[in-house]
């Protein structure tokens, strides 16, 4: 029994720290109760719930159905879920009437034939990609409400009310809804990518400087904050279904605070897949960090500084753009900062070469060398090591190469903006 | 006119591949259909029709929600059904009865704040990251549930029978779904994760053996399957997403096929992260390939054979790996093979090390040589590209190194199998 109260109490903890992390969760939740509360007036006003038939039912239902967490969302299910079902009930009650034209008998095996093929049609659409992503929701309202009025028109008689009716409880819920979510603090999908995309390009310059740093620092006195921060590339590996689901509902959204109606989303998702790109290759040098081959401590002294400069110069464009989007000004200092990362990523080159000039400049005959390794004993262990550091140096390189990519591609964006 | 008709004609072609592509998805497409038309039977009979007591819609409207494309996202969602919609009923009822005993004036009043009160913390529980994982949708249904019963009950005198109806209803519905899923060509969530590894492992050395081959070979005469074959790893750094979902719902299927009940699900996802963190390995590679600064040719042809030694041993050792997820058998030429490919490795190493030798058995004075380059102009464009392909082979070797990590890994993972 203990156990069970101590497991219950860590489960609320946890439920706390989820609260004060974000209280715009438990306003969200406030929100459904609100909500809610308000739908089921229906039931205790007499006037309303006549007026509605007793299919006040529908309304509560719409409600906790269609609820959530973004305005995008919200407006994307009331959407579907009306067209959904005013299509299927269009259709419900034509289908019904060439049934009723052509006998007792037939009646139900029309019917039946109706239910059948349509539920799997919509069924199928569902599979399709470009439906999947926008209208899945009314797909499966279609088939609800379909089924639903053609079946149980086989029973009641009242159809074309019973259809009224349940339209016009579900355009009730959806509209309060609607209301809900746009005027009591709105969380709007749009904002959220925007947030996110500069938090994570934020969290990608520091992964590169601590990475750097770590790098050619050794990280000995390694503090739990910097590894944090290490590790900030690995959100923006793990965003992307975030970013595409946030960009779906982010388009159904009205114009609000700094975004027009047809904000160009896409653009996010664009600057998105080439922060990913820019994770890959941290990844690669946090791979070279925890490698076991160590390149010798000359080696590192000498690319140290250049290396340092070209992180900080790429950093500092990664935060420069993360403010330009935040901003959504064109910012002044990009053009000079990327100008400085060239030079940089330029002078970095030069130092390779300065290294490698003396591997190559008797490439042939190293085979030779290689098989009388003899004389060279002592110094062996540290040449062997010798050409990791360049892989993390060139990396750097790939990386900064990158990250003029991106540069010239957010430069597009920014003017798009 | 014209250009819809054509678009209409291009969007039924897609969804014809598509329905070509996968038959499995026809198929359940045709499950959803036979479902339903079951389910409506209850209206068309009377006797059923009667024994339900008019409440056959929840049974219909069961089956068009829960019927999913996997047995285990199915038997999930009818879980959660049953079990939130119970729960909610009992908890209705009794809050129900508490207010029927405090009378007229504060019944509603105690309804309304209990719904208020329930509903929010149904909805913030989904944001508990366990609970959204397997229960979201059981808290989404509790939540209607709950306020339609204690809703409508202020309305409603015989309420007991209602959600005793209900429930039946209900239960009927999901039994049905189950047995239509799981007895008619049924699609395992389980089965797909185990499809979906085995091929990205595949994929995974296909594009490994296409991308060292066309970094050595320059990919003239590039056919269009090599290329896909070289794309092959996007998939599996897509994939993240799907991998969670299949396992999450493999978790809730009895045993099928090969697999018991509490095989090891989890250990695929382990599989699936080790996969992609070669595949972001694969990408610094590809990198290298498109990447301006070509190594020259010598250099490039001494290390040639070493590189597609190990290139090849190490996508050997994947698809290994990949036929004895498939048969699950633990495999007598894995140790065999990763020996191989160890000792290319180290012949790999050896070889970077006859090159890298040179370049630093006289290191500190390699400032003074790059301050004099005049003496050796025309070999410099030459050594100025010769650090590049330092970095593709390293990152083979890189790669290599991963490889024997997720070797040892998946050793284990045979043997838990």
């Amino acid at each position: 029994i203990e156990r069970l109260v101590s497991r219950v109490w860590r489960f609320l903890e946890k439920a706390w720290n989820l609260a004060v992390d974000d209280p715009r969760k438990v306003i969200h939740c406030l929100k459904v109760g609100i909500a809610l509360t308000v739908v089921s007036l229906f039931y205790y006003m007499r006037p309303l719930y006549e007026g509605v038939g007793g299919n006040a039912m529908w309304a509560v239902m719409t409600v906790v159905v269609v609820f959530e967490n973004t305005v995008g969302a919200t407006l994307c299910k009331c959407l579907n879920r009306v067209v959904g079902t005013s299509l299927a009930g269009l259709l419900a009650i034509g289908v019904h009437w060439v049934a009723r034209q052509s006998g007792e008998n037939l009646e139900p095996l029309i019917v039946g034939a109706s239910v059948f093929i349509l539920a799997s049609a919509a069924t199928f659409s569902r599979f399709i990609p470009t439906i999947k992503a926008r209208f899945d929701y009314g797909a499966v309202i279609f088939i609800l409400t379909f089924s639903l009025v053609t079946v149980s028109g086989y029973r009641i008689d009242k159809l074309f009310d019973m259809a009224h009716q349940r339209l016009s409880t579900i355009i009730i819920g959806t509209s309060l809804c609607i209301l809900v979510t746009t005027l009591i603090c709105p969380i709007w999908a749009g904002k959220e990518l925007y947030v996110l995309i500069y938090k994570n390009m934020d969290k990608l310059a520091n992964s590169l400087d601590g990475c750097v740093s770590q790098y050619f620092d050794h990280g000995d006195e390694k503090t739990d904050k910097e590894d944090k921060a290490l590790l900030g590339y690995k959100c923006v590996l793990n965003s992307k279904a975030t970013e595409d689901i946030m960009a779906n509902f982010a388009r159904w959204e009205p114009a609000h605070g700094q975004f027009n109606f047809r904000h160009p989303w896409k653009q996010y998702l664009k600057i998105g897949a080439s922060m990913r790109s820019c994770a890959y290759c941290i990844e690669a040098l946090i791979g070279c960090i925890k490698s076991e081959n160590q390149a010798p401590e000359f080696i590192k002294k000498h690319l140290r500084n250049t290396c340092l400069i070209v992180g900080s110069n790429s950093s500092g464009v990664i935060k420069e753009l993360a403010k330009t989007i935040k901003t959504m000004k064109k910012s002044n200092t990009i053009d000079l900062l990327v100008g400085e990362m060239n030079s940089a990523v330029q002078e970095l080159q030069n130092d390779l070469k300065s290294l490698s000039c003396l591997s190559n400049s008797d490439s042939p005959p190293f085979q030779e060398e290689s098989e009388t390794p003899g004389n060279k004993k002592t110094e062996k262990p540290q040449k062997a090591t010798a050409t990791i550091p360049l892989m993390g140096v060139i990396s750097v390189v790939t990386f900064a190469s990158l990250l003029i990519e991106i540069v010239s591609r957010t430069e597009a964006i920014v003017k798009a903006v």
